[in-house]
Order: C-alpha cells, then structure tokens, then sequence
C-alpha cells in the first residue's frame, strides 16, 4: 500500500497550486513515462505502478507496486494504463545566461487549453525547435494534461515563461531576434509568401478567445483559409507555421 | 419546466445508440448554434436555453427558456454557455449519386479521438473543402464532442462513412479519384515534393494508435519531422497537408 504522504502529494499535483508548493508534477501513462525517462531521468522523483504493470517496459526506474483497484484512485485518467512518476518541475524562469540555439522563437500568449498547449509543445519538438516562449495566462506546461497531450514532450524542450509579452519581447531583442510576428485574421502578408518569416524572428500565437495582445512594433501575418471560416484552433495554425518552416528548409 | 420526455431525449442523445436511434443529434454552446442555424436552419428540431440567456444572439429559433440549475444538469460541458439545439443528424450513407466536387479528398480510417475528428472537420472547411469520408471505427461526428470542437462545421461537409476501406476505395475509384495516398514515417515521397498530391487523389489518414490500415496500391506519403520524434497528432498531420494545397494554390 501507498504511504498516505505520497498518496496526498500526487493528489496535490492536481492542482496548480500543488505543483507550484512542491516544484513536482505527475507524469502518467506508459509513452509518457518511458518518455520522461529516457530525456530526463535526473528528474524522477517518485515512480509508482499497478501490480499487473510490466515496470520493465519503463526502463531503468524502480516502480513501488501497488494494487490495480488503488492505483486507479490515484490515476488522473479515465482508463489508467498503469504506471506514473512524479517528477521535478524543470525550471521556467530563465536568469537570461542561456542564448537560444533556435532560429526562431515560437511564443504563446495565454493559450490556455491544456490539449492545445499539448499540441503545440508535441510540434514544436517534431520540427526540431527546442526552445517555446510563453506569458502568464498561458496552460501550465507541467499540467499532468499538458504532459498527456504532448507525450512528455515538455522534457525536452526549454520553456521559458514571462509575466507578459512588454517582458517577453525584451529579452527576445536582448538575444537578437529582432523581427516579431503575430497571427491575425486581417494579416495581409501571407505565411506562406512572407520571405523574412523564419529569419531571427519570434511568430506569436493568441489564446483561443482573444487572439494575441497589443504587442509593439509586430507584424501581422496571415494564414490563408479559402474555406473563409472565422479562424482554424491555435494548435492548427501554429503547425501550419511550423511546417511552413520545415518545408523551407530551415532545420537543415 | 422542460418536458420529462425532452430531457430523456436529451440525455440519451448524448450516446452513439441514443443518436443512431433517434437520428438527431445534440449543438451546444453559443457558436456551435450559431453556426447550426445559420448553415442548416432546416435540421433543428428543439431548442432549449437557460432562462437568462439572450436567445435573440442566435439567430432566428423559438427557444424553451428552463431555470438556469435545470439546463445545467441538461448540459454535456463542465461550464455550461445557456443554450442548446437538438437537430436532425445529416445522412452520411451517401446512395453513389452525388458526385464529389472536390480536388482531392481527405479520408480518415479509425480515427477514434472525438477531439480529433473535431479539429479535422474544422480545418477541412478552413481550407474550402466540401468532402470527408470515414471508415467505421472512426468517431461518431454528431457525437456532442465533435461538434463542439468543430465549432458545427460537420454541418458544412458532406461527411460519407464506409463499413471498411475496401468498400471506401471502390467509391474513391468510381468517381475518378485514383492516386490514393497515405501518410505514413516511412514514407519516401515527402508532401512538399509528391507533385501530384492533390491531383484527383485521396489522402488517408490513419488511427491515433495503429496508423493506416493496409490498403490496396496505396502510395506512402511522409511528413518530415527534423525533430526526429515517433510522430505528430493525426489532426497535426492533416492540417499540414491540408495547408500546403491552400500553399500550392488547389483551391484558386
């Protein structure tokens, strides 16, 4: 059986508050897991398994085994798959020492569905960035959710989260990257012919009520839709985007 | 008071048997009926809001105002918005007499994810697509879910199911649509070079958890991943295709 201690801590994990206390969150579900293990093994803090579970599966973790009935009162999903670890919050406020490698900055301004947050950390990984910008209001990334929808995907990447985009924007100029896009239906320069897009820029997407913020001196961008449909879902056009880069080539 | 009957109606339209029963389905939210009325004022079938709801922000619908805590416990939403339409479902076994219009179409087998299927069906209307065919297996698109994360556009598409991709590919064939792809990792014809990727084709995507499933002289299509991650979300990976037809200009 579960100490009560550890039993109360995953529940707190929950809540965002929770995780903010103890800097920990919950990774759940077999690719998640085998996922957080294999990028960042240093953060597993507590790893806990279904008696029916093949810990092996997991890698180089030992799982307390705990019966299936208790492990699925412990589970944050509808149809647990068995195993899940607690792990150390990555950090997200950066002291400004580490110069992003990538060669343009995806920024999300308070996109606050977990799924949708998911989505994009997923993408932003699959086209080989590893940095994603983001200002309060925004999901949080460590949201057990998040990490379901991104596959755990958040451990490899460098998050970085401002209190708003005047704080966001500076640093992104401090590092050079000096052109900020934003999204908008009324863009007249489309994505798709816009030469400067992916050189030493920042490309910010809205939240999914309120588009993106005031945000001095950026540049509206367009995503064409023929189909002339009020918008696409933030994850959709922050993939078109991306994509956009890989077919240009700008990851190789 | 809602009529008892209504609210079992309700309640049970909220289950894949209850809307096959039935044939209707059920819009909720303050766009998704908006949507509904405006795209096919014809199907709606009840109407029913919360008592403070501004039914006039709808459009042109005779609501049934009930108490505020009674629409609650109707609602299928963890934040209710006030307002719901129980509609007729489309037919989706097309008789083989409408022809397709459509340049290319998009086909999903299996895809199980209702939040999946939601955002699919809102980006193939984004891009000005008029077709979607399913196999069985894949999400029921009337289900509740769906449609509130297409935001109704399942009322804007012909949506055509199939029991299974053999019987979808001879209707592919009928109506001329005889290159059919399907994305796969390991691919070799990337999307961005197969030139003749939306040259009277059909473009299959496959099950969050198995892929596609085989199917007869169809062409591997790959999406590139620079990250080199196992995959991306299905709904990522037709929005990418999706968007470089609106880039190749298919539908000017």
């Amino acid at each position: 059986m579960i100490a009560n201690k550890h039993r109360a801590l995953i529940k707190s994990l929950y809540t965002r508050h929770g995780r903010k206390k103890h800097d920990l969150c919950v990774c759940e579900g077999l690719r998640c897991c085998r996922e957080l293990v294999s990028l960042r093994p240093e953060l597993v803090s507590l790893a806990v398994c279904s008696e029916d579970f093949d810990a092996a599966s997991i890698g180089n973790v030992s799982f307390e085994k705990i019966p299936k009935g208790e492990f699925e009162s412990l589970s944050a999903t509808v149809i647990p798959q068995g195993c899940l670890i607690v792990a150390k919050k990555p950090e997200m406020t950066d002291k400004g020492n580490s110069v992003p490698a990538d060669p343009f900055i995806v920024v999300l301004d308070q996109v606050s569905d977990p799924g949708n947050l998911g989505t994009i950390i997923r993408t932003v990984r699959a086209v080989g960035l590893k940095e994603l910008w983001i200002t309060e209001g925004t999901a949080d990334p460590f949201n057990e959710k998040v990490i379901r929808s991104a596959l755990a995907s958040q451990f490899a990447l460098n998050i970085r989260e401002f209190p708003d985009l005047a704080a966001l924007s500076r640093e992104l100029h401090k590092f050079g990257y000096d052109r900020i896009y934003r999204t908008e239906p009324e863009g007249k320069a489309s994505c798709f012919e816009e030469k400067n897009l992916f050189a030493k820029s920042a490309i910010v997407f809205g939240s999914e009520a309120h588009g993106v913020r005031e945000m001095k001196d950026s540049i509206p961008v367009l995503i064409p839709m023929p189909g002339r449909i009020e918008s696409i879902n933030v994850a959709q056009a922050a993939t078109v985007i991306l994509f956009e880069a890989v077919r240009r080539g700008v990851f190789k």
